[in-house]
């Protein structure tokens, strides 16, 4: 796997950095950036020795490779650690799909983290094995990391929680801020669904659903820990974090969930209680 | 002074906001966005009879009153003060004068903290007296604030100094990123100033030219601190650190200049050593 470095910028004796790779699952050129700490690393080069865990994250609806680095603060969170965080786009890029780049919630942006069915996005949006695969090679053959933990935000943490449940033993340690925990029941999923894997097999639909793989047995033997504002404009309709609750009480998955008062979906909420996740990752390597 | 709230996001037990307000000094509305600290803040409503300090913050060429209070961080850091920051937009907006949407680095978004004399921008580009008597005005009688200190990235780290050399008592601390130290010497500073000033008298220049200002006997009985990267891209040509740090030493004018080894122009530069900024503000209320 060769990856090409866009930029970088050090950052708490740390890099920040920007890369690009042809991807063999999504047949387009797709980025991430990652955060790595390092005290020696004023070459600009990646510092393979010392870093031996990495959490990936995974951003929400309208987000790219750049947001979560550059809002959430997470280097002075790993600064001191042997961890390092690596962040994909959301979507390939670059297609002209049909109703591609009509709507935020959709196509690019909004790639839910499927393997989609339909007629040209079958072709491309294959994100779940993105990550699952590809995501987890650069990591191992170009950083050297042989740990992985996953969270998201959002769509992203949708994204989390299919592919920590599905992947219990790739990913050590599971969360989510904001999470859509049942998209087969929620506008933007059902849309993204229907897009992605049409409306004729609806039992595929569940696999990439956290809260039905739950109901079907699907389980971590470790504790999932959720954030959740209270004031987050998208939980009632969107979210619905409650029935991914009710089912994980059923079927005996524990989670951690903390509905926090007065918070809302944005980056503010995420960058308050991020250090309480990256401790949660960190103690689990 | 009426101003509006626009967005509340709650933030690290406090509340960042966004605002806007009929400005009598720019004759437009004029947004900013805050931080305020407020264990107590689940109302939504801005605390006022805690926070006792404000860190003006002024942001660079391209920025808004949103690039800073979304990527610095600097929630985590005034979390339990009794200080808030407030960063004012970086120019006027909704005009059509000439050449004002032109370039990034004259007209809109490109304020440089200047009062303008030229036809047009006379009207509207003042914003050295928006900053000096309005954002502070704001400060005062919204948020009942009483001790004001400023600090700033690039060309808001010019507008710091200059605002802070001239005005030592309203601005009890400077501190700045990255600044344009010499503006009559160099492309960025050379370009607006011929825009808001006019090429005619050149003496203008030096009164918004934190350089020249120490030059002609202006100074400070405190410490300025400045935080520079010596991997930034704009160092040789734009900033010209040296000749303020020059000067300075001729004046007699304290100054703690960090150079950084590796660090570039970035809001990850800024985020790196916020901290210590911050405190350096803190300690000096």
């Amino acid at each position: 796997m060769s990856i090409s470095l866009i930029k970088s910028h050090k950052s708490f004796d740390g890099l920040t950095s920007f890369y690009q790779h042809d991807s063999s699952v999504t047949k387009t050129i797709m980025k991430f950036s990652t955060f790595i700490p390092n005290k020696e690393c004023s070459d600009k080069k990646a510092p393979k020795s010392k870093i031996k865990n990495a959490i990936i994250w995974l951003s929400g609806l309208t987000c790219t490779e750049e947001n979560f680095i550059a809002k959430s603060g997470i280097q002075n969170l790993l600064k001191d650690s042997d961890t390092m965080v690596i962040c994909p786009d959301t979507s390939p890029r670059g297609l002209q799909l049909a109703n591609e780049h009509d709507s935020y919630d959709f196509g690019s942006g909004a790639g839910f983290y499927i393997n989609a069915t339909t007629n040209g996005y079958c072709e491309h949006y294959n994100t779940y094995d993105y990550i699952v695969s590809e995501i987890t090679d650069v990591l191992k053959n170009n950083f050297d990391v042989v740990n992985y933990s996953i969270m998201g935000h959002s769509m992203g943490g949708h994204g989390a929680l299919v592919l920590g449940l599905r992947n219990p033993q790739l990913f050590k340690t599971v969360s989510a801020f904001s999470p859509i925990v049942n998209p087969t029941r929620c506008p933007w999923g059902q849309k993204a669904f229907a897009g992605y894997l049409g409306n004729k097999n609806k039992d595929d639909w569940c696999k990439f659903d956290a809260t039905e793989i739950i109901k079907a047995g699907g389980a971590r033997s470790d504790t999932i820990l959720i954030d959740q504002g209270l004031d987050d404009e998208f939980l009632q309709e969107q979210l619905l974090t409650q029935n991914f609750s009710d089912a994980c009480e059923e079927q005996g998955q524990q989670i951690r969930l903390n509905y926090r008062e007065g918070y809302d979906h944005s980056y503010y909420f995420i960058a308050t209680f991020l250090k309480e996740h990256v401790e949660f990752h960190l103690n689990n390597f």
